[in-house]
């Protein structure tokens, strides 16, 4: 199955208490790429500047990405600059230059426009818009947003909503989405408001998936060792979608175990910084890793007593 | 299996977004025994003064507190008023009035010094320590303890730890207690100091066990509705080893489960004041909720692809 990504190709500088680094590769198309290409090759689109690595690039294009719908026009790359707390849980961004990225406008080669699967990375809404409207018969259409587009366009993202399938935020998002502080709740609210599933990320404990079948919970896989957290979601939704793409299967027994390759995708992208554990790791370590989780929390309903005392 | 407690058994005057009560039935030893009796009888080691309610005693007895354990003296019982925030994610302690817990001695019914399940509740570590020596020769202690302990009372809290099997703390207290931020280091951290296993509970997230055989993550059960966390740790305290009492088998298969029925009884306490939930509910609805944590957590490894690739 097709599967189209739209999102930021950056170069991020980060610090954290375990290290530091400067322009190095970032964005959330970059992370979904790198996740989602351990199992399916994936169409981008984006912008980047004149300045931007083409190592970077021919690597990108290596592992399995299109870059047919990514621009090449001159000016700066889009670049992010953060620094995390000592407990990696908070963050503060110390600068953001948008570049070329503020007059992006994304137009879809005609060969992207059959993609089964869009995941509308985290930018304007009004652009995740555009995106969609070129895409001809999606089968699945996921979506991240952020804090500053929920609040400075509230209208444009709620137009939005009533014509994705999945949309994936961590619980800040859904609260203030919702207005609600439940993260249950705020997810009902969302089911409410056109998306018939939503995935709710919650960092370090895991993530949950909400439709109407009921409700489904990957923790983060434990690690002692986490060293930059920059573009965990990202990756979560690459190692989901990567999964739906090569098995072709959408059902809610199948997106189950998507989360659990979300969860995955995610757990190696804070292993180290920038996109590096993936250049390390094989299908083989990724699914190895995946299997874990089924060990991780199951216990056995025998010896439980029954329903009725 | 004898299944003994030590703990407070207080009056509360808990505020949260949802109301208010005041002199209302709480305590650790209080939350434990509801939550435990709903498989198992308990011994209750405690004291309360001349004002406790009379009623609340014989509702305890009734229930399957042995309350002989529990002395009653002059004075005022022990109080502890407190308000959470907004998203009942902090809360401040408002006033802690000891009363007749200031001069508390634990003393041992004989008939008590034969239990094989110990739970030490959060009192002052050297009172643990005179429990645990009155007692012969247990299968299993537990223990929890708070930030208040882990700086005043480090030595006598260290000293313990080397006499318990299972350490029960939240994700803040695990910090603090190892000096190591990342949950899973602090883990091992406390497996190096004594216990052989320890439980880091995350609050609205979940709870992980942590031992020799691996780690075992459940989730927290998906509530929209919370009135009140007050007594959530004593009462997943009481559900896990109430568990392990009834079963008597004190494997690592059967710990699995414990977790869950912990999870569970947690669950219930926060969803009413007080202990009020747990006079709604027997062991047939205590028990679906538990086997439906199956559901929540259950995917399929079938269709995740070889180890291999």
């Amino acid at each position: 199955m097709g599967l189209l990504v739209v999102g930021s190709i950056a170069l991020d500088s980060v610090e954290t208490p375990f290290g530091s680094n400067a322009d190095a590769l970032g964005g959330s198309a970059t992370f979904f790429g790198y996740a989602a290409t351990v199992f399916h090759p994936v169409l981008a689109v984006g912008v980047v500047g004149d300045d931007f690595p083409e190592v970077e690039l021919q690597r990108l294009a290596e592992r399995g990405v299109d870059l047919a719908g990514v621009e090449r026009v001159a000016g700066e790359s889009f670049r992010w600059k953060g620094k995390y707390s000592y407990d990696l849980r908070n963050r503060e961004t110390l600068d953001t230059r948008l570049g070329v990225f503020a007059d992006f406008e994304p137009r879809l080669p005609d060969a992207y426009r059959d993609a089964k699967l869009v995941f509308l990375g985290n930018i304007d809404p009004a652009l995740q818009l555009k995106v969609l409207d070129q895409v001809r018969r999606p089968d699945l259409v996921a979506c991240d947003t952020m804090n500053y587009w929920i609040q400075s366009e509230r209208e444009t993202l709620m137009a939005l909503l009533e014509r994705i399938d999945l949309l994936m935020v961590n619980d800040a998002e859904a609260r203030q989405l919702s207005g609600d502080w439940n993260v249950y709740r705020a997810a009902r609210w969302i089911l409410q408001h056109g998306p018939r599933m939503v995935i709710i990320k919650q960092g370090e404990y895991g993530a949950v998936l909400v439709d109407e079948t009921g409700i489904f919970y990957v923790p983060a896989f434990p690690l002692e060792e986490i060293r930059d957290p920059t573009g965990a979601g990202d990756a979560f939704a690459g190692g989901f979608m990567g999964h739906l793409a090569r098995s072709g299967d959408l059902t809610h027994a199948n997106l189950r175990r998507a989360m659990v390759f979300g969860a995955t995708a995610g757990s190696f992208a804070v292993e180290r910084f920038s996109v590096e554990r993936f250049l390390e790791i094989g299908v083989a370590e990724f699914t190895a890793r995946a299997r874990a989780f089924s060990d991780l929390v199951h216990f056995d309903t025998d010896g439980m007593g029954d329903h009725d005392g």
